[in-house]
C-alpha cells in the first residue's frame, strides 16, 4: 500500500466516531473509497465527510462492507417501501463489485429526498449505497448504451479505477521545472482541436478532435505521431464537449493501446458517444472506413470519468482539473487546470459563449487564479459582430410566420446537438404564446435522440429552462408540438400534409435527411429554408445562400436539376460561438487577468486578429502558435 | 544490400573505363567508397571521378583491393622514393582496415604533389590510398591523443561508418510534412546552447553545451530529459565550434548510450578535445565531478566526422549539412541543412563575427537559399557597439608601450582559445615592427596547447596569415618572441626577471595561473593587467575593473589581502561576437534574405532589443522563444 493511502487511512480513522468500523480504504480513480460495516453512522453526519474530504483535499465515497448488505430481492421490496411513489422508480438493479444500488427514477430528487433524507435510509435499512439516475421523459438509446456498459464491465472499471487511483497518487521523482504546451490541432484553423500539456511529471491531453471536412488522414486528425507523444506516458484526456472536432479522434486513442482516463461532463459522455457512433456509421455507408471502430467507443466509455462543473479533482500527481460551464452546448466545458501547488494555473476555454442562450447560461469568467489561457476564435475578426439573440429570434419567427401564412412549409437545417434544440426552445415558446400558430414541429435524424439526452440532464440547463422543468413542471422538450420522424413513409406523409416546421439534420445540406426534405421541397414558392448556421464553401447550404436557382443533384447515378423557387433565408445570431464583441467582452470580464493568451480555433486571420486586438486593448501578451509549435508556460 | 548502394554501384560500374574492376561499393558514413584492382586508373582521371560525384550526389573515396598492396615495408621506402625530402615526413604507418597509408609531414602540400601528382603516384606504385596529414610545427599532445585514438580504433571506427551510412541512406517511410526547432539551452540566456531539429523523418542536435557558470545541474546542462529527445532516434550532433558552452555537454550523450556520429570542422574536434578533457580536469580537482568522464570523450572523438567549410554532406535521408566560416574561433562554423528535396534550407549562425580579424575571415553570408534562421545576439542590445579592431590595437599597444618603459610587466589575463591567438599575432607583428620593444612574450597554461592547434590547421586561419605562412614562409604562431611556460620554477624566474608579457589564463581571473600571477605583480605600481574579453559579474577581473583596491584571497585556508597597486585597464574590441552593429550590418548582407529569424546566445534583453530592432529594420517576422519551446519553420 502506497504511503499517501497509509496517510489517508489513518487521518480517517482518527476522525471517525470510534464505534465506525473501517474495513477497507483504497483510491478509486481521483476518489477515496471507505468500505465500513456501519455506512448508517457515517451517512447520517453530512458534515463529518465533507470536513474530512476537504481535510485529505479529495472526494469520499462511503461503501457497504460486502458483510452487511441486504439480499437483492429483500432491498428491492425495502426501497419501493422507502421511497415515495411519486419518484416513478423504472429500474433496480444491483453492483457487487462496488456494493451499490442503481436506482433509476424519474424524479430522481424523490429518491434522494431532502438533504439526502431518503437515501440515507436506503443505505441504513439494506446496505446497499444508492447511485440515483434520471429516467429520462424521452428515451435516449445512447444513455441505455452507456449506462449498459459500464453495468455490464463493473468489474473491469473498479480494476482500472484502483489502477488509475494509484498512477494519480504516485510520488513525483523531482520538482516541476516547467510546464508547455504543445499544439496538436486546431491551431489557425477550425477543426482536429488538440492541445497538449506537459509538466517536468505529468501529460495531458486536451480534446482529441477531427477534422470532418478533411481531406485525407494528414488534415484530419491531430499530430499525435509527434515524439513527444507518448501513449504509454499519458496521464489523462480531458475532452472540453462533444463535438466531433473536439472529441472525435478519442476512440483512436483506445484503439492504439491507451489504457488511461478522459474527463469530461455527463452529457458531454453521452453525446460525444452519440456522435462518434454516427461518424463511424456514416463512414462506413460512404466506404471511407475510419481507423477505430465501434470496439473503441465502448473501451472509451469504460474509461470516461465524469465531473460536475466546479468539481476540483486529482487527474495527475501534479494536476489539479475543474470543469466550468462554457456555454456553448450541453456539458461543454471550460477547462481549469491547478498545476503543481500553486505553481501555474491554466484555462483551456474550448469553444464558449459568453451570452445567456435559451439553452445555456453563459460562459464562466472568474477564476480562482489564471496565469495563462488557450482560448478560441472562431468569430475572431474584427468584422464577426453577430446580431443578437433576441434579433435572431424575431428574424426567424417572422420568416416561419410568412411561411406558413401563405401555406408553406417550413425546413431548419441544423446540427443534431445544440442548434437544434436552442431552436426547439424558440418555437415551442412562440408557439405556446400563440405568436406562430400551432403546427407539427416535425424532428428527423439524430435531433432526437440529441433531445433525449438533454432531458437526461437538466442539471446543465440555463436557469430559465430549470426553473420551468423542476419548478414549473413543464419542460418543453416534451411538448406536444414536437413529433419524431419515423422513417421513409412518416416523411413522405409530412411533404404530402399540411403546413409543418422541419428540423432536420445536416445543417449544411452535405447529406442527411435535410437533403431530401430540401428536394421535395425547393420547387414550391411557398416553402421556405432557413439557415441558422454556418455554411461552409462548396456545401450545398452556401450555394442556395449565394443565390443559385438551378442544382443539380445525384441520384441513383444520373444527376437531376432542381430548380429553386422556395424562399432562402439565413438567420444570424443563434451561433454557439461567442461574436467578436464578446469574446473581447470575456477577456475584459475575466477574473483575475493571465499574463499570457495563446489563440487557437479560427481561421489563420482571425487568429491574429483577436491576438492583435486583445494585445493593443488590454496590455495581454497574446501568442498565435501554429499547429505543432511549443509554449512555454512556466 | 539496400537498393540506393545497388544503384549507385551500377552507375559507377557503368561509367568507369571496363579495363577497372570494381571489387566492392559501399558506404561509410555519408561516403560511398569504392574498393577497385586498379586504384591508379581511376586516381590518373580527376574529372572522371569528379563528374561521377556530382551525378550520384555523393563524396567518393578510392581504395585498393587488399590483393594489390604492396608490404608496407617496401611501401615506406618507395614513398621515400617517390616524395620530395623537403616534406620532412615525420611518421609513416598503415590502416590494414581502411587500405590507407597515413603520412604525416611537415609539408603536406608536397605529399600532394601538383594536382596531386605524388600522391596519384604513391597510389599507383604501392597500393596504398595516402591519407596526407600536416606535423605541426608546435607539437600538439591533443591531436596525437586524436589521432592515436583513430588509428587504434580503426576497425570498429570502419564498422560505425558502415551502419551509419546505412542509416543516413534508409528509405523514409513518408514525405516530410513538417520541420520544428526546439529550444533546449541558450535561448533568452548565454551557455548551454543547444538546439534540436525535427523533420517528419530525421532528428539533429545543434550543439550541445554547459553552462559553466551555472550553479547546479538544472541550470548547467541542456534539457535533454524532455520527452522528444529520444537518443536511439538522434541521426546526428553537428557542434558549430569548440567553445565549452557549444560543445561541453557532447561526451555526456556517449556517455547515456548515443552510438551515433558527430560533424564538426577538424580544428572544432581537436580544440574542443582540448577545453573537454580541461573541464575533467578542473572539475575533478575542485570536487565537483560531471556526469561523464575522459572515457566519453574518447568515445566522441571515435564518433567525430570532421567537415570542411563547403562540403555538403548527407547527415539523414532528407538532410543535407554544410559548414561555412563563422570567423568566431579556428573551425567555428555557420550551419547550412537543406531540408527534404528543396523543401526548406535552414541556417544556424552559431557564434560568428562579421569583422574580418587577426585570425579568421569575417562569417559567411551568402547561401544558395534560406528561409529560416536561429542566430546569435551576444552582443544584441542597441547599446552594444565595440571599438573598431584598429582602435582596440592601437589601445592594447599603447598601455603595452607605456608598461614596459617604466620598466613594468604586462599581464594580459584571456581565455585559451581564440582571444589568446589574436593577441598572439598582434603582439608578434608590433614587436617585429620594433613598435614595442622586443620582450619576451610568456604563454602560459593550456594557451600553448591551443596555439599548436592553430598551427596544424593553417588553412582555417584568414587569408593574411595563410599567405604569410605558406607564401612567405613565416609562421608568427612559432615566432621567437613566445615563450612556453614550464611550470612554477619557470614562473618564479619570469616574476623576477626583465620587463616581459604574460598571456595566462583564466581570462576572468577565477582561477588557473593568471591569479597566481597577478599576486606577484598587483603590489607594484610599474606592472599592468589588461583585461581583452568579458568580465562577468561577482568575478576577480571585474571586481579590479571596478576599481577595488584591496583584494582579499584565500590561500592554503588563510585569507591574505592584496594592495593593487598595478594599472589596470580594460580594452574593447577584440571579441569573438560581432557587436550590434554587425549582427544588424549581417542581416542586411544576407543573401537571400531569411523569411523567418529566431534569436537566440543573449541575455533576455538583448534577445528582445535584437529581434524588434530586426523586424523594425528589414521587416522579416522575428521570435524569440524561450528554453523548451518549439518553433515550426516549415
Amino acid at each position: 500500500m502506497g504511503s499517501e493511502i497509509q496517510e489517508i487511512k489513518n487521518t480517517i480513522v482518527q476522525r471517525l466516531p470510534k464505534r465506525v468500523q473501517v474495513a477497507k480504504v483504497e483510491f478509486e480513480g481521483p476518489e477515496v473509497v471507505i468500505y465500513t460495516k456501519n455506512p448508517e453512522i457515517i451517512t447520517e453526519n453530512g458534515d463529518l465527510i465533507r470536513d474530512l474530504a476537504k481535510d485529505i483535499r479529495k472526494r469520499i465515497i462511503i461503501r457497504s462492507d460486502r458483510s452487511v448488505l441486504m439480499e437483492p430481492e429483500k432491498s428491492i421490496a425495502k426501497i419501493q417501501e422507502i421511497v415515495p411513489e411519486d419518484a416513478k422508480i423504472t429500474d433496480i438493479s444491483f453492483d457487487d463489485v462496488t456494493c451499490e444500488v442503481i436506482i433509476e427514477a424519474r424524479k430522481p430528487g424523490l429518491v434522494i429526498g431532502k438533504y439526502g433524507s431518503t437515501s440515507r435510509e436506503i443505505v441504513k435499512q439494506t446496505g446497499w449505497a444508492p447511485k440515483i439516475l434520471r429516467t429520462p421523459p424521452i428515451t435516449s438509446e445512447v444513455i441505455q448504451r452507456v449506462r449498459r456498459t459500464l453495468r455490464k464491465n463493473s468489474k473491469e472499471r473498479k480494476k482500472f479505477l484502483q489502477t488509475l487511483g494509484n498512477r494519480i497518487h504516485r510520488e513525483m521523482p523531482s520538482e516541476n521545472e516547467w510546464t508547455r504546451l504543445t499544439s496538436l490541432g486546431g491551431f489557425r484553423e477550425v477543426g482536429r482541436s488538440s492541445l497538449f500539456l506537459q509538466t517536468t511529471n505529468s501529460k495531458i491531453l486536451l480534446d482529441c478532435g477531427v477534422n470532418v471536412a478533411g481531406t485525407d488522414d494528414k488534415s484530419s486528425y491531430p499530430y499525435l505521431n509527434v515524439p513527444e507523444f507518448v501513449l504509454d506516458d499519458l496521464d489523462a484526456v480531458v475532452i472540453s464537449h462533444a463535438h466531433l472536432d473536439h472529441s472525435g479522434f478519442l476512440p483512436y486513442l483506445y484503439h492504439y493501446g491507451y489504457e488511461g482516463p478522459v474527463y469530461c461532463t455527463t452529457p458531454t459522455r453521452d453525446l460525444m458517444t452519440l456522435l462518434q457512433l454516427d461518424h463511424i456509421d456514416i463512414a462506413h455507408r460512404e466506404d471511407k472506413p475510419l481507423p477505430f471502430n465501434i470496439k473503441h467507443v465502448k473501451k472509451s466509455i469504460k474509461h470516461t470519468i465524469t465531473l460536475d462543473y466546479g468539481e476540483v479533482t486529482d487527474i495527475a500527481p501534479d494536476i489539479r482539473l475543474t470543469l466550468h460551464n462554457a456555454g456553448h452546448i450541453l456539458g461543454s466545458a471550460i477547462t481549469h487546470m491547478h498545476i503543481g501547488d500553486g505553481q501555474h494555473n491554466f484555462v483551456y476555454t474550448g469553444d464558449f459563449k459568453f451570452e445567456r442562450s435559451r439553452l445555456l447560461e453563459p460562459a464562466v469568467a472568474k477564476f480562482p487564479r489564471i496565469e495563462s489561457m488557450v482560448m478560441e476564435s472562431t468569430y475572431g475578426g474584427h468584422e464577426d459582430v453577430q446580431p443578437t439573440r433576441n434579433d435572431a429570434e424575431k428574424e426567424l419567427i417572422k420568416t416561419i410566420y410568412q411561411t406558413l401564412q401563405r401555406g408553406g412549409k417550413v425546413l431548419i437545417p441544423v446540427f443534431a446537438v445544440g442548434r437544434a434544440q436552442e431552436i426547439m426552445i424558440v418555437l415551442e415558446e412562440y408557439i405556446r404564446h400563440g405568436i406562430i400558430e400551432e403546427v407539427p414541429v416535425y424532428i428527423d435524424g439524430m435531433i432526437w435522440e440529441a433531445t433525449a439526452i438533454h432531458t437526461a440532464r437538466p442539471e446543465y440547463l440555463s436557469k430559465d429552462l430549470r426553473d420551468q422543468i423542476f419548478h414549473m413542471g413543464k419542460n418543453p422538450f416534451i411538448s406536444d408540438v414536437f413529433h419524431k420522424v419515423n422513417g421513409g413513409n412518416n416523411r413522405q406523409e409530412i411533404i404530402e400534409g399540411e403546413p409543418s416546421i422541419i428540423l432536420s439534420t445536416s445543417g449544411m445540406l452535405t447529406g442527411g435527411n435535410s437533403v431530401d426534405y430540401f428536394k421535395w421541397l425547393c420547387e414550391d414558392e411557398k416553402n421556405s429554408i432557413i439557415f441558422v448556421g454556418y455554411q461552409s464553401e462548396g456545401s450545398l447550404g452556401r450555394r442556395l445562400q449565394k443565390g443559385w436557382k438551378e442544382i443539380p443533384l445525384k441520384e441513383d447515378g444520373k444527376t437531376n436539376v432542381y430548380n429553386v423557387k422556395m424562399q432562402i433565408k439565413t438567420v444570424q445570431g443563434f451561433s454557439g460561438h461567442s461574436d467578436r464583441r464578446q469574446l473581447m467582452d470575456y477577456i475584459r470580464r475575466l477574473s483575475p487577468k493571465p499574463e499570457k493568451i495563446m489563440i487557437c480555433h479560427g481561421d489563420n486571420y482571425k487568429t491574429l486578429d483577436l491576438a492583435s486586438s486583445i494585445y493593443r486593448q488590454y496590455k495581454i501578451e497574446t501568442k498565435t502558435p501554429m499547429n505543432l509549435e511549443t509554449i512555454r508556460i512556466q
